[in-house]
């Protein structure tokens, strides 16, 4: 398996990867502390698709003695949106309405365009644009979120930039990223960006993200206080399956890998249906005599981390599919019918989202205050 | 030797930096042809001070044919200025008189505080109003200079940046300038933000600089006419010797090498005095008998490159001075006259400069057009 912020390759073993990385598993304690601090825990937490952590016990501690923390996660707008990208999102809408605290998104535009051979920057902004209004359809409260585009606030966060830079040499970031001597310059200088943000605030910063975003926490970790900054505190979570089934991950550059946030009913029902891995069986008797698997099938994924909050049914159709009752094709038409009126509502909540851009980027209470702050 | 940005040291084999730069020589032939166009020419290009160009026939030719060309230069604030820092800057406005021209000129403070390892930046930020001060001082068109220091520009020129930082690889940036594994993140991007002035017109950009500088305007034309501009042109200046003969260049951080500008009389007087390298010999009998050699005396030098304009009294004193007529003495006595008299017209210019400061940042005619650019 192979790892960075811009590969997710092979079989990813993810008790190794928290070996590797040097982080901690999320147990059933700190889940049973989240839970009496917030009423409940979301599904996503639950059924373990967020499974790895640094420092979240300290976010726990620091909520229970009233000091509070803020959230920050972001968008590389590379390429159209993908179910995928949801859940970092998603789990940081439900800490940003459990708890009230500030967030901020960035939209790193200028590491996209560093990164992507052939994008120009024109392209990249205008993803940027239709991304943002993606993030605003998801519901965050737009009082308390900051989205920012990198080129755009820099005025704002190069002071603190070059400081951050000051203090990681070459050949760190080469041991965190993986850099060659083919890699351009903006690259490598693009990390002190991504670690701006969890300075905006004194208090610990939480970054909801997949685990494949962590070497930037790593290198945040080592110097945040020697600014005066908490340590930054992350929950990982594993990464969305491909269509294909248990591999990297999946890919904006790959339509049939993926299930876009634009995918129209009819594409969704032909993308599942033909490409979504089953844990079924051949023929509908060896199902009913052999059972499915619902472990490497990917709709249930689909269900189990996206898709179906109610507990109960899930376990009901997990049963019934490792038994044979339930029939792939069943299955697939469930998840469908799932995705589809996810993908309904999230597009009405996108109309409406164009009328709060400017709200979530200049005008809202926290992006105004935060266009009147210089950072260094 | 040892001719990097950041480096200069051993004795300069200014042929030999010529061949390994690939620049090439300011010839008798160019000199003549700018000075059919301007009417005369500065003792610092008549006396090769200024040695060695690229391009600066396509300036010349540039400049008959009435396209024109625009001036660059700049000032890294690392610590307080000296007489080895004005030679660029006065032979860049004697070309803003003579043609006319747009002229930028960069305050370094990103690059100067990633460098220094035990500044802070608001330390260099100090020293960046103090440096553009004396600066100003020197005598530019407010309304055709802008001055900006890159911390602060850096929101109309980060797209532009990036830009410029994807078509530099990490191997290209280190064959150049030599970085190591040791050198921060910053550092390495820095270059990209060197080369964006020369985008800042259309016509081809004319660089008066020292040739240490001469690495970034390599990078410059090797990736210029990919973004639809022209190869930058410079002329390279020597590097004044410091007090201590003709090794390496004066410090900013070795009070002893330097003369600054706000040195008093006084001080100026002892410094020359002390350790000024004398090429006459150390008796006054044997120096009548044998003669001085102005070549290797540093206060001929000064004079050569600054501080005497009259060619025909300048030829006087150095045959004087081989013929053991002027003794070292009297060198000294009539350089410290001539070094005071400057200083204490370059203080009260400086005095004057205050009010000058939002002209040439913010509010000249030039300054007011290039804030309300974004490059990209």
């Amino acid at each position: 398996m192979n790892v960075t912020p811009w590969t997710v390759e092979g079989t990813i073993d993810y008790s190794k990867l928290m070996d590797k990385f040097g982080t901690k598993p999320l147990t059933p304690e700190l889940l049973s502390r989240l839970e009496k601090l917030a009423g409940s825990i979301p599904p996503m937490i639950r059924r373990g698709f967020f499974f790895s952590h640094r420092d979240f016990d300290a976010v726990l501690k620091e909520t229970e003695n009233g000091e509070g923390f803020f959230l920050y996660t972001g968008r590389g707008p590379s390429g159209s949106m993908h179910i995928g990208h949801l859940s970092s999102f998603i789990i940081t809408k439900w800490f940003q309405e459990a708890f009230g605290a500030n967030l901020y998104i960035e939209i790193t535009d200028d590491e996209k365009f560093l990164h992507k051979k052939n994008k120009s920057l024109e392209e990249i902004e205008e993803q940027a644009k239709s991304d943002i209004l993606d993030i605003i359809a998801l519901g965050f409260n737009p009082d308390k979120t900051f989205i920012f585009r990198d080129t755009e606030y820099i005025k704002n966060t190069y002071k603190l930039m070059i400081k951050i830079a000051k203090k990681v040499t070459f050949s760190t970031a080469k041991a965190v990223f993986g850099f060659t001597g083919e890699t351009n310059i903006g690259m490598i200088f693009y990390p002190s960006y991504q670690i701006v943000p969890t300075f905006f605030e004194k208090k610990r910063c939480l970054i909801p993200a997949a685990i494949d975003q962590d070497p930037y926490w790593r290198i945040q970790r080592d110097i945040a206080e020697s600014f005066g900054y908490k340590k930054a505190a992350a929950i990982h979570s594993k990464f969305i399956p491909p269509l294909q089934g248990f591999e990297g991950k999946m890919s904006s550059s790959l339509p049939e890998t993926s299930i876009y946030l634009a995918d129209s009913p009819d594409v969704v029902k032909k993308k599942i249906n033909k490409y979504a891995f089953s844990g079924g069986q051949p023929t509908v008797e060896e199902h009913k005599r052999l059972g499915g698997n619902p472990d490497v099938d990917v709709s249930f994924a689909y269900l189990r981390i996206f898709f179906e909050e109610d507990d109960k049914k899930l376990r009901e159709m997990e049963e019934s599919y490792r038994n044979g009752d339930l029939l792939t094709g069943e299955l697939k038409a469930y998840t469908i019918d799932k995705i589809n009126s996810f993908l309904e509502k999230h597009r009405e909540n996108r109309k409406k989202a164009e009328k709060l851009y400017d709200k979530f980027l200049y005008d809202g209470e926290l992006a105004r205050s935060m266009w009147n702050k210089t950072y260094s």
